[in-house]
């Protein structure tokens, strides 16, 4: 086993080593300045498994801002905490149309796709809002409990940049308001939102915390039960069809596995039965996921043949 | 192994019986009369594994209106002929809209979001038009040999129903023309397509017939090269994100296999690495699936464990 | 002259008596209490002419709840205020879709279509309200100018409501101002828009304040020019294919006048060189527009042969 | 009188001369050879008044294709022909959408906004079509008798080139006869379409064959009724707010005329109470309509003070 580690070890230096140049081909999100300012170069990747080891190359230790990735456990925290009603207020089906789309928002009635786009994502902002007495609080400690690392914080720039250049997400919340399916006060769900974006964890911290995902809800190390098979099921069903924007069909198709991804040049991939796969790297494609990333990941799932489609 | 057929027809007659009268919460397709007359309280199951066994219990031997799971088929023949290319006038992504929206079609200048929609079916027939010489000859001649069938037939009522009230299809297929993203002319491609989806075949020859994408493209039986190993992995995430128009992400939520239905009543499942499960009930719910298909496919897929996304 | 003006009166009760219970076939607004409340057999008609003169029928004296006919006033002080740029913000179009549609503001990159749907009226109450330093008090005293009373008041239960139940077009602002579209911050424009909407006002002030856009900008009695000549025409115009919702070109169909409708039940209509028609009956068909008062401005527009379109 | 009509020819003739050049900064439609090869600089201004005469300046007398023009006749036909029925088939409101948009026809299921947007003249097409045993020769009849004029021709190039790419329209056509809003068969329909668009006159010929719409419905010289006061007003609000594709609006906002233009390059507009304007020059903005058109109909209305809206 230690040998494994060591030889998964040289293959992620080597494929992140012939990735060295591409970060070239992307732009790194500047809808926000704290995004703008990030170095594009820095990359990493680390996959954690089932056996509880995290390996890494690259700057798989250094944070970076999590941004949409935080919807995963948004989510998984929101199911844990009002079970099946959840669903009477989010649909899970793909979106087809850019994540920030808000016409299909309103031609479903404030009813968004699902959980993973921004509409949606606030959806669940408005749940854990409504249902903690804290709700920011609780995530932050939800996050670092699976991550088992106290020092995981929120980066008070991208907090503020967010707030202020975040009217569309605001334009999204108040839509839904309209059609009764926001409850809190609109400025707390948004607030609680461009929080959790707000979070900054390294891809070893990301592999870690989600590994349950890949073990039917149980955390490999603790044994204990993060959320029931079936929703594992569930999360890992949505992130397939819908976890990467408008490029997740493609994906599915190249690669093959469920995956979220964020602005901030991070992306998750859950292998069932196997692990996560978690990578960074600033620069976006037009669909906004990290161009180094897409290739670093279809590239370790194929030469591994971890693809859920075969 | 013969003992575990038994069990698996015993399986299958119980999960039969316990539908017995869900028919009733469906609808049988009646844009056509020729679909508009089948029994609706006729249904079958069929299991195909790659030891290359087909067990089935009910009507499974009873031929159907294969509909949209010709799409399949077309997809499979379509990227044998052309290859790559057949990826820059059909994308690979969910749609987000119900299976027969225009407005997609127009705002994506004439690019069909994926094959299996209707607009992207017949821009598969468009190719098959334009590379075959004699297009549903060789069409039926594919299915034949795939299911070792040679009775298999096009049922000439539904064939003359659907060019009669295809009009919407044949809007499809003028505004992908309009923008020059169809070769032949349009009453040609139509002409194939309805035939294609006039085709007759059982849960048994369906099954049979597709256990490649199950196995990596080979046929398990003949061991002949039916795709390669990357188009059946491309075929199986296309079905899994877009297979069931727009309950396909609920259908991978709540059973997860790659899937392909039809306003026939029948629905056929890719098992990678186990076999294909097909249903046939023609009462459709509100999304155009099987009412009894989707639950028989639900249950068996969880008793048997076999979801892709654990 | 006097001869004639009671012959009008006559004219407007005998058209006024004829609707008696026609106000049976609409329904109040109930989006907000405040207007629910309102009882909805009221029912007035006032008709001011280019000498000065204004001629009522049924309870033309009593104040109602002037909502999107506040649009007029704002659309003409902002003319006044910035000049030719204010079409750089906002286009003049008809919306070809319902007045409440957040879709187009999306494809169209948050530039409204129109000055008098929400998107387009909450853009020129971001107008005023950056280049007003009272913005509100500005609104009220130009109108109780234009209306020769300085009894106008805001409503404030109204406004309250407005408020509560503003969600979406907060959505709008927050959507216009994700495009850079609104320069002052949202809860202000918001908060301006909701008390113009909020003020009430009688048919006899409403024919009375509008009089200058039959006369080519100048108030008849005054000759004070409140807008140039072009202006006047420019805001016949937009009120001639976009004033009545998505009726507009009902509207101009069977009665050909300039007008705009508010969903407190108001209407007043632009007879150019003759004079403004107001009528108010609460219940509204469903486009948002006042049963009676369609019923009695197409009535007395063809007695009296007004249309522009013949 | 005599002099007045040599006055109006001067103004012509100065109004032409200013926009010498201005045809440079427009574009000939080009989706049709036969249009594509049209000489450019060739323009002209005919104005035909109620007292019977048409004056002139430039090639106000050589023949283009009429296109969209035509729209206006197949109108007022099918209203003689079938009466308010038409109404239940058609809308009349502003599509505020690009005129080739299948988009709304979709969602409005097969109703057209309004008669002059393609689809609304498809379906035109088809009243004609099913109620005329000879649709095309009537039409063509027609207009030469509005016209006083035998040698009124269908140019056949155009007619074969927008049969040959007339996919779109065809799109259109097949989507509303797939909500059985299409009454003949789609084939005959278009050729119909096809033909009546393909037809060629000069501005002369145009503007003496629509005195009727300026004269309530009456032919001011025969004394005719070419259709009734009330259809005349219809024709005209539906011109008003639709007739000059998605730049509708700003032509009622800077000229105020009821008008209709057409791809071949003309434009009619409608003076009531007045006579008719008619102007061609091939090259269009991108609206689709004649850059130089545009300009001259503004500066004839405004210094003949035509405008309906003052």
């Amino acid at each position: 086993m230690k040998k494994n580690i060591i030889e998964l070890q040289k293959k992620l230096q080597t494929l992140l080593s012939a990735e060295k140049d591409n970060y070239l081909q992307g732009k790194v999100a500047n809808y926000i300045p704290a995004l703008a300012s990030v170095k594009p170069d820095l990359m990493g990747i680390a996959v954690g498994t089932l056996e509880g080891k995290v390996v890494g190359a690259g700057d798989y230790q250094h944070p970076f801002s999590i941004q949409s990735i935080s919807k995963v456990f948004g989510l998984v925290m929101a199911i844990n905490r009002i079970g099946d009603p959840l669903w009477k207020r989010v649909r899970m089906e793909p979106s087809g149309l850019p994540f920030n789309s808000i016409i299909q928002l309103q031609a479903e009635k404030g009813i968004p796709r699902n959980p993973v786009i921004n509409a949606g994502a606030i959806l669940i902002s408005d749940i854990l809002t409504s249902n903690f007495s804290s709700s920011k609080f609780a995530f932050l400690t939800y996050i670092r409990k699976l991550a088992r690392n106290d020092n995981i914080r929120i980066d008070n720039d991208v907090y503020l940049s967010e707030v202020k250049h975040g009217h569309l997400n605001a334009a999204f919340a108040h839509l839904m308001k309209s059609f009764d399916n926001i409850e809190s006060e609109v400025p707390d769900v948004l607030s609680h939102y461009f929080t959790q974006c707000s979070i900054s964890m390294s891809c070893e911290q990301l592999a870690q915390s989600l590994l349950f995902l890949a073990n039917k809800g149980i955390d490999p190390i603790t044994k204990e039960t993060i959320c029931t098979a079936r929703d594992a099921h569930r999360v890992n069903a949505i992130l397939s069809t819908s976890g990467m924007y408008d490029q997740s069909g493609e994906f599915a198709f190249s690669v093959g596995l469920p995956a979220k991804s964020g602005v901030g040049g991070g992306i998750i991939a859950i292998v069932p039965g196997y692990g996560v796969i978690c990578t960074w790297s600033p620069p976006l494609n037009h669909y906004g996921n990290s161009v180094v990333g897409m290739n670093l990941i279809e590239n370790i799932a194929e030469e591994l043949g971890l693809s859920i489609y075969h």
